[in-house]
């Protein structure tokens, strides 16, 4: 298997590899040592911001540990893969076991429960695709019973701009949205609460370094120009969407709020956990400036992705958060260089800190839909909860989290953490 | 007449104001004293930016006059309407005849032949609407000859997020798309330069004091978070359109260039040219958060608009531009207050230097259409230009140029200038 856009030595990825940070070296801990994903923090004494790289249940401060100055991921994400893995030796030479560095970067630690996240970087444009493609087949059978795929999708991977000022970090709450919907058989819209709330399962990847305006970024160099992933929960509306949508596409249903979680896990870390691109039988060959040796042979990202609730019912009877779905990334139709290609194809310019979205991504059985809509059958099958309780979509006080981790045999475990979102009643009725 | 978040007190539309910029006192000129839009510029000598202030063919330095520190036009659009109006005044004061600041401020000027301009600031996200009900009319009768308008588009403003990162200043060439595009008959899709490339005549207004993530802005309120309007070209390139919107709406094919004019003019300067909104009878009135007494008193903006289109061959014989089309931004079916409410109605949050588009302003003639697509009919019917050669769509080497200017009976013309691109040869053939 090739790994595409690595550099030609790396050896921060062996299960031999332990760190003198003791929490990461749990098996189950998504930060070992091998990881090293990036966010932003700050914490509670101190209002400044700053970069920090995850490492088991702590968080080490890169400006103290003399790595990274200021409090902006942008430089870094720009510079690209080599210097990305530059840094990224430094970090993993100094959290082994023995490194001289123990001393001073002990000093540098702080638990991340103590800690609070912002967004990673300041996100410029978002663009959301629809690359999942048991989605958009559950989605489009639930409008066109006979013709779920429209022409297109085989041949493009379909996508749309969203909204960047909404996006916040994982653990923010938010207030339901207020909007138009149109009821069956009324003759009017009205304005109210959405009813029909939901949640979306996706996989998000930052841009690194930019592409200039007219350039289009080969296939053969697009996962160089992106610099991690995280998980996205696309909050959706599904009663405003239905209304609004026709014929720009998805608009107020979407931009109230779009959740990311707060570490960046870098392709690096990802590396041991490509997988081939391939097509089922009878679909076509993606067109040449989707198509590549790497890409086929390693374009694919095996990221087990799941889907968590909480209710307020649940969390009073003392019981836990349920599982709803489990997915993979591997489920999705396109890779996320391809993404990067057909993104740029007509010149348009990537900037670092950008969010390319995959769509929700579900899995190919009924019950591994990655929202609500799929997994109720358009609102019409409640899901049963371990109290009893029902729900087709979102009620106020419920909390959505997502999760997604990397394992397989010969490599160590590789978590993105979790994303969740808690719904607050809607605040603007109008 | 009411005029929407004025200011009580101000002095600075009248007729009889004269400013000692002998060029300010044209009548042709856009930019008399009664205008004072904002831009960002900087002269061959200095590559420092600056903000600065258009006055009939010259720029006022707004640093070097001590009015404005620093090359970043967000704080003052952030700050609201009491203080745009604040420097309005100190501007218009100092400009005018007999003003003690004319010897200081002489040396503040700069020929706007001589000067470059930027985008006069950041622009976080960019949503284009479709307010352009004529435009709809034309563009769906293409698409569904027996039911043009679908049935949400006299309820609710349709919109959708652009492209930020390729919003580029008028003067700026780009280079023609490159895309999948799906030819009658054809059994796949092939990969080339766009044949089918238009333009899009907008007007757009930018977002001056931000909202919160969560809080609608009232209709009343909705005009005091915006900071003023310039012009838009939504460049579209139609084939690549056609195949790929479905189901997700407008991507490539729009997000490759956009272009603005470079000057903002204020929402205070455009004062006396307010015109009442209301419905065509037999139309349905505006939901209640999407109606108010100001907005429909005065909601809409008598601004005329053009386009105007140069090719090589009428260059080469010595022939000017020529006018393609004319209209009005009353044309629109929704007011810029009523864009707003309804953009946050969902709580989303605008920042400022945000973008919002009108989308196409066509007239209701079919000569008044704001794109190629609507003046060829489909590509159709060709224009015949001056030199008697043809246009369905744009060729390499054309120049569109947008126009946009007020004058009623009992004001100076006000005008928003022009916003200029020309098409490159593509660039990325696949």
């Amino acid at each position: 298997m090739t790994a595409v856009s690595m550099p030609a030595i790396d050896n921060t990825h062996g299960l031999q590899l332990h760190s003198w940070v003791a929490s990461a070296n749990d098996p189950a801990s998504d930060f070992p040592i091998q990881n090293l994903p990036y966010g932003r923090f700050r914490s509670a004494g101190d209002p400044a911001w700053r970069i920090g790289v995850a490492i088991g249940s702590q968080v080490l401060d890169l400006q103290r540990a003399g790595l990274l100055e200021g409090d902006d991921l942008h430089p870094l994400m720009a510079a690209g893969p080599a210097a990305h893995s530059a840094l990224r030796q430094q970090v993993s030479l100094g959290l082994r076991d023995g490194s001289a560095r123990q001393a001073a970067w002990s000093a540098c630690l702080l638990p991340q429960d103590r800690v609070e996240m912002s967004l990673p970087c300041r996100i410029g444009d978002y663009t959301d695709f629809y690359t999942g493609i048991h989605h958009a087949n559950t989605v489009g059978r639930l409008l066109r019973p006979d013709n779920p795929l429209l022409p297109n999708y085989k041949w493009v991977p379909i996508g749309y701009h969203g909204r960047a000022s909404s996006i916040i970090v994982g653990g923010t709450a938010f207030h339901r949205p207020v909007g138009q919907t149109f009821a069956p058989g009324a003759s009017m819209p009205t304005v109210g609460p959405s009813a029909r709330l939901d949640f979306e399962l996706e996989l998000a990847a930052y841009v690194g370094a930019p592409n200039a305006l007219g350039d289009a970024v080969p296939i053969a160099q697009a996962e160089a120009h992106l610099f991690g992933v995280s998980l996205l929960n696309d909050w959706s509306a599904r009663d405003l969407q239905a209304w609004e949508y026709q014929p720009l596409g998805p608009f107020l249903a979407k931009n109230f709020a779009s959740s990311v979680s707060p570490w960046i896990v870098t392709l690096a870390a990802l590396a041991p956990f490509r997988s081939p691109f391939e097509r089922p039988a009878g679909d076509p060959q993606p067109l040449a400036y989707l198509d590549g040796a790497a890409n086929r042979a390693a374009g694919h990202l095996d990221i087990q992705l799941a889907v968590w609730l909480h209710t307020p019912a649940l969390r009073e009877a003392g019981l836990p958060a349920q599982q709803l779905m489990q997915s993979n990334a591997r489920d999705a139709y396109w890779t996320l260089a391809q993404l990067v290609a057909h993104h740029t194809v007509n010149g348009c310019n990537l900037q670092t800190g950008d969010l390319l979205g995959t769509g929700t991504i579900s899995g190919p059985a009924p019950a591994q839909g990655g929202s609500l809509l799929e997994l109720s059958q358009g609102g019409t099958q409640p899901l049963t909860l371990a109290n009893g309780e029902t729900r087709t979509f979102l009620q106020d006080g419920d909390t959505v989290i997502l999760r997604a981790f990397c394992q397989r045999g010969g490599a160590r475990r590789i978590g993105l953490g979790s994303c969740a979102g808690t719904v607050l009643a809607a605040r603007n009725p109008a």
